[in-house]
């Protein structure tokens, strides 16, 4: 089924909207109640254009909260099971956000301006409303505003190049989760070397709209010979590199833990975190796993088996033309599974055998090579 | 631009996803991370079709979150200006919910189950977030949740005899904004007789995905000579109605006296609202109008003007074929309208002009009739 998208001002465009449409979007997704698009020439051409060169993504569905006043840096420590005592200004964080179930609300990027001042990238939920909700409720003196704010992402292994092209030189200067002010065209514009792949990338967060269509207008001038295109997160690329998506591998019943997300909480920690007291009880009784199938055949559901017995669901697949393997991230219940590795699934050509193994897939040890 | 959408387990499908697929849905939105139909034989005919006929409809994305526990009706409060003191059990209540600035989080439709249990069904924003924030900051004793319950519509004129069908003739008592349980194949559940339309129509809460979808058929065999169809909210319909639209027609800039809802906020009242406050000194700058143009034109952009002067914005508008009329949702900028009735937009052949009127639209004291 290939069904069309309704879009309202609900579904929310973006200042690069028109820009996607023009460079041939062929499918979208609302995320954060805004268009993101999902494919151009066809998920597998984009992600062999993305791991290859360079391209420009209107990921403006990122959506940013800000959290503004003396009690900044309290709500945003109550928020996390992360330890945010030594955050620096200038880094970005990912941050597992937590109830006091220790259940996840979101998984979002924070950067810390000051003390008084945070900022996060939201996943898929309104964050806002959480944090106004706890900021009422434990009378903090803090503004939290979701800001005209349009994060653009140049990502890929000729970002570099191009980011240079049009930011200079400085930008080499910036580490992996570094954020800087940069100018451009007279506007301040805060540019973070990150984004939603695990090629090399930047993530600029224009202030400007107008500004903003001037700076991806440039960066397709000045990236012609990259052959730079538009693009968008890659569901191939994504689930390669292990990224995770709120809604798909996790959602309000999931704990840090289960997601492999252990290392982000420090529960050791005496900090004010709403979510560590429960998190410190929890034992996880299911857990997110790899799961590499050989063949190239599509799935006719997501239930994973030991033989009759279910033991998991696939949260996100994809086929990975670069390691021809099907590859899925699957939910698999510790007490059904109980220890086993290999299991199976139900393909549209029957039955077939699969083999579980920890996250992020690591390739070498699988005895899997790129083909190209 | 009739972009594709791109279903992930993020954009929810439900229960009855296969059946309205297999009607022929031919657009979907998301709502509330679920997919919602937008159009199966296109606006204008299942508008018609509507207004004469009866349909169902899959409103699983009207998200119910609950809740439960001593400080429940409390926490109900704290979210609404609507005094909720003599709210009765088996009644259904539209409730503007507003932050503490007065502003909207969302607008909701509440029931109160008992004292200690209330049940939400939400607007496209996460108020499950918003609720659980108050709840924890505000230490108060309840459960904030979103159950497994999926929402059937069955909308029309003829939804009444279709519903007695099913569900007996008890179906005749249920007034307007009603709700009481009825059986289905020996499972209860609860019938409200509310609708995201003004046609008759009643609200079925499934919660029960597998007898959910036997109703579903049943509706469809016991209503064949009554031409049942399956449907979905429809857009001509609800601006001829009057009936908002979180995202579209009001958001978190918005004030319940902006958009209309004077009669759901109790000024005098004695309650303890996180909103009154602010809502008691509040001075609307915007006012939620409807805009009623003669001609068959396409609309250029979406703003609104008093010769060169721009005084408003379209939030929704859709062509009515019943009154032969191009109708809108316009919030204006008082000051830059000063009291004007006669407003000026491009379209695709020009400007037209055309005439502001208060909502819900009057179509009697607009001297028009129905063509049909």
């Amino acid at each position: 089924m290939r069904p069309h998208l309704s879009i309202s001002r609900r579904t929310r465009r973006t200042p690069f909207s028109s820009r996607v449409e023009a460079a041939g979007a062929s499918g979208y997704t609302v995320y954060n109640h805004t268009l993101l698009a999902t494919s151009f020439r066809g998920i597998e051409v984009d992600y062999w254009h993305l791991c290859e060169n360079v391209q420009v993504w209107d990921v403006s569905c990122e959506k940013q909260v800000t959290l503004k006043g003396p009690d900044a840096s309290r709500l945003a420590q109550y928020m996390t099971p992360r330890n945010l005592t030594d955050a620096q200004v200038g880094r970005c964080y990912y941050l597992p956000m937590c109830d006091e179930n220790g259940a996840m609300m979101n998984d979002a990027v924070a950067i810390k301006v000051n003390d008084g001042h945070w900022r996060l990238s939201v996943a898929d939920s309104d964050i806002l409303l959480w944090a106004k909700g706890l900021a009422v409720g434990f009378d903090l003196d803090v503004e939290v505003r979701e800001p005209d704010m349009y994060p653009l992402a140049v990502q890929g292994p000729k970002a570099v190049e191009l980011m240079i092209r049009v930011f200079g030189e400085g930008i080499k200067e910036l580490g992996f989760f570094a954020i800087a002010p940069f100018m451009y065209n007279g506007q301040r514009m805060k540019v973070a070397r990150s984004g939603w792949s695990k090629q090399t990338g930047y993530e600029v967060f224009v202030n400007n709209p107008e500004i903003g269509t001037q700076l991806w207008d440039e960066l397709f001038t000045k990236g012609q010979d990259l052959d730079v295109r538009a693009g968008c997160p890659n569901l191939i690329e994504r689930i390669e590199s292990g990224l995770l998506s709120f809604g798909n591998d996790m959602g309000h019943e999931t704990t840090p833990f289960e997601i492999g997300l252990d290392k982000y909480v420090d529960l050791d920690a005496d900090i004010d975190s709403l979510s560590l007291p429960a998190l410190r009880k929890h034992t996880p009784t299911k857990q997110l796993m790899g799961l590499v199938l050989e063949y190239h055949r599509n799935l006719s559901n997501l239930d994973v088996f030991v033989g009759e017995k279910k033991v998991g669901d696939i949260r996100s697949q994809a086929y990975s033309p670069k390691y021809m393997r099907r590859l899925a991230f699957v939910m698999c219940d510790l007490a059904a599974l109980d220890g086993a590795t290999s299991v199976e699934v139900i393909t549209d050509q029957g039955k077939a055998t699969g083999h579980l193994t920890s996250l992020p897939f690591d390739f070498d040890a699988l005895g899997l090579s790129a083909c190209r």
